[in-house]
């Protein structure tokens, strides 16, 4: 849907909409048992939310298209992923809270090894620990080329994030690093004509790091790519008219909760944690964005019995959430993550709401299959949150 | 969706993909018993694929519109037949195996009868045999008409390919085919100024045949439609990285899979020996397009309990096919032709994946009605491929 005609639409109410994001919540049978996570988990909390609810099954992008997390978050939002694109530098810089301001340009960067030659012989340095990361970064932030600043942060392992910052620094620009070994680290070439000053300064920014890097054997070079600025979303204060609150721990969700307008709430990392973030804030805001990050750890890691557990410890939570009486209650996923795959999958997600006037149709259990049969139907995942703002009264009437 | 991000995410792989194509798959009941061809047949291997796999209902162009062969084979193959429309000269040429090359342009031609005063008694001309046809091409084959080459191709009966071919042709004619008899051939017209020197040919060339024909009644005259260059579709390898192989014996199929970029084996007709044609050439390809065009014909002919049979016989040799072991089996139709309709509809096509990853369903029986209730849903059939891709592990994350 048009978020222009939603923002048309929308309206500010009292009514209170949580929406709680499993993040990787759907799954695929365990080959031994022939049920998957959910259809083995004991969740009766859950099982009530989809009997009182309406059910259904949501494409985060389209149908065979896996999610990155960036992307499953945007269209839980509202916000079609396709259209709305966040460049690989600046999630990876959301990703570790960094705020990118609107001169600010970031790229996703690695330390690798070259040999004598400057041939490539490991593009993860041997993967050196992260404080070694922090150390190497130290070495090479706060440089100053023509008038462009730039800082250094590591992320994990042989991972940082680089990021420029001064006036007309432009994306269009390829990467440094060719994707395989044997071959010299790339040179930054400009995709357009208005990007060549910018690739000048990557290329000498990076001809230094290998200076200041030349003793520092196995990390002894940089790659770069992705380079990003801050997309350019708009809010959800001004599409939804809502006072939207992130509850979440992790910077990457953190970060993409506030590329789209929300505050972001100080929490602790547990679910228990989180709903008592969500309980003190609750007067305050009208909408809560509530984030459990282990159900996809563990379907990323396959571990099946794990993610189970976790599905069992959020079902356990529930009603703590459910005292406090939300108006609408959205449950579901960024995308699905099943174990048995160990990894994003393109599997549509299984996704609730929980409403006055929601429709409750005759689904009776929280799993992938039941939903198959929901009220809902297959939806696409950007349909989510007009559907929340309609069963929250918060949508007017398109037309006379 | 976009082909173009398709393109980005897809990578080779060695996982084999075969897509089994049942043309005029879908049906309608009989009304004596209630139950479709599919409800009737007795089909244990179709059953077990659709219990074992994911099933789902295919729309091949949009709700209520009935697709062509062309439309919907493309559909397929992932390429969005409103975005890409072959002509139908274009079309019957791959038809019958004609490659246009860049300045070709192809008609659809008539044999037909005109009285002394040149008013069409038959547009078929008696449905003269495929022979006469043949060699009334012959007669007409080879003229030069300011420049353009003319080249006459026989198909069936009354009906040939024109080939035009030269510098400047252009498309936007109108036909010379009336539609009805008892009115005389129209001329043909330029619908652009850019096109009227090309009307000005085909007319020439129309006078000429009706010249070289006078003496051979009942095919005295020739109709010509569907003017039409050669389509530019990007290929299959570029957007999908497969390495993809065309089974299919009819020359419409094998035309259309050389299209998008298919190789296409030499096969006979039968399911049996397409499927031992796959055998043979199971390690140098890794997606497989299989045609059964038999299932549409009997649609066509209104032909039920042919059809019922069709889809028995094709029951029967799928544990050949099984024993290949395909990383992803679909089994599906470019459309439905119910029996009882006697023709291509519009009814959504059955489909089902079958792999590792597939998220089986609760759908125990291949049959349009019990496919309502599969976990595919309802989806648009140029899902279809980037479902097969995903499940082929030959798509990558879109975003991070």
């Amino acid at each position: 849907m048009d978020l222009k005609i939603i923002e048309e639409l929308s309206v500010q109410s009292p009514e209170k909409v949580v929406m709680l994001v499993l993040d990787g919540l759907g799954g695929l049978p365990d080959p031994e048992t022939g049920r998957t996570e959910l259809e083995t988990a004991v969740i009766p909390n859950l099982d009530a939310v989809a009997a009182e609810g309406i059910c259904g099954l949501a494409d985060p992008i389209a149908p065979g298209i896996t999610p990155g997390s960036g992307p499953g978050h945007l269209a839980l939002f509202g916000y079609d992923p396709l259209a709305y694109q966040i460049g690989r530098g600046a999630l990876e810089a959301v990703g570790i809270g960094i705020e990118l301001g609107p001169d600010d340009m970031a790229a996703r960067g690695n330390f690798c090894t070259v040999d004598d030659k400057g041939i490539i012989t490991d593009r993860r340095a041997g993967r050196i620990s992260t404080e070694k990361c922090a150390e190497l970064c130290k070495l090479l932030d706060g440089m100053t080329i023509e008038e462009i600043d730039i800082k250094l942060h590591p992320v994990r392992e042989h991972r940082f994030v680089a990021v420029f910052s001064g006036r007309d620094l432009q994306i269009e620009l390829t990467e440094s690093d060719p994707s395989r070994t044997g071959v010299a680290p790339l040179e930054i070439k400009a995709e357009h004509a208005i990007a060549r000053n910018t690739a000048t300064i990557i290329n000498k920014f990076i001809a230094k790091a290998k200076e200041v890097l030349s003793a520092h054997h196995p990390a002894n070079m940089i790659l770069l790519r992705g380079f990003a600025k801050r997309p350019q979303l708009p809010s959800m204060k001004e599409i939804y008219k809502l006072n939207p609150l992130a509850i979440a721990a992790y910077p990457m969700y953190r970060g993409l909760a506030s590329l789209v307008g929300m505050a972001v709430a100080d929490t602790g990392a547990g679910i228990e944690e989180k709903i008592k973030t969500l309980r003190k804030n609750y007067l305050k805001y009208d909408f809560f964005f509530l984030h459990i990050k282990l159900t996809d750890t563990a379907g990323e890691d396959g571990d099946f019995s794990r993610k189970v557990k976790l599905l069992e410890q959020v079902d356990a939570a529930l009603p703590a959430l459910a005292a406090l009486k939300p108006d609408v209650l959205v449950i579901t996923g960024d995308h699905s993550t099943p174990a048995v795959f160990g990894g994003h999958s393109w599997h549509p997600v299984p996704v609730a709401i929980l409403s006055k006037y929601c429709r409750t149709d005759g689904v009776k259990e929280f799993s992938e299959k039941a939903f198959i049969c929901g009220g809902m139907g297959r939806i696409h995942a950007t349909d989510i949150m007009p559907l929340a703002m309609a069963n929250a009264r918060k949508l007017t009437k398109f037309g006379a």
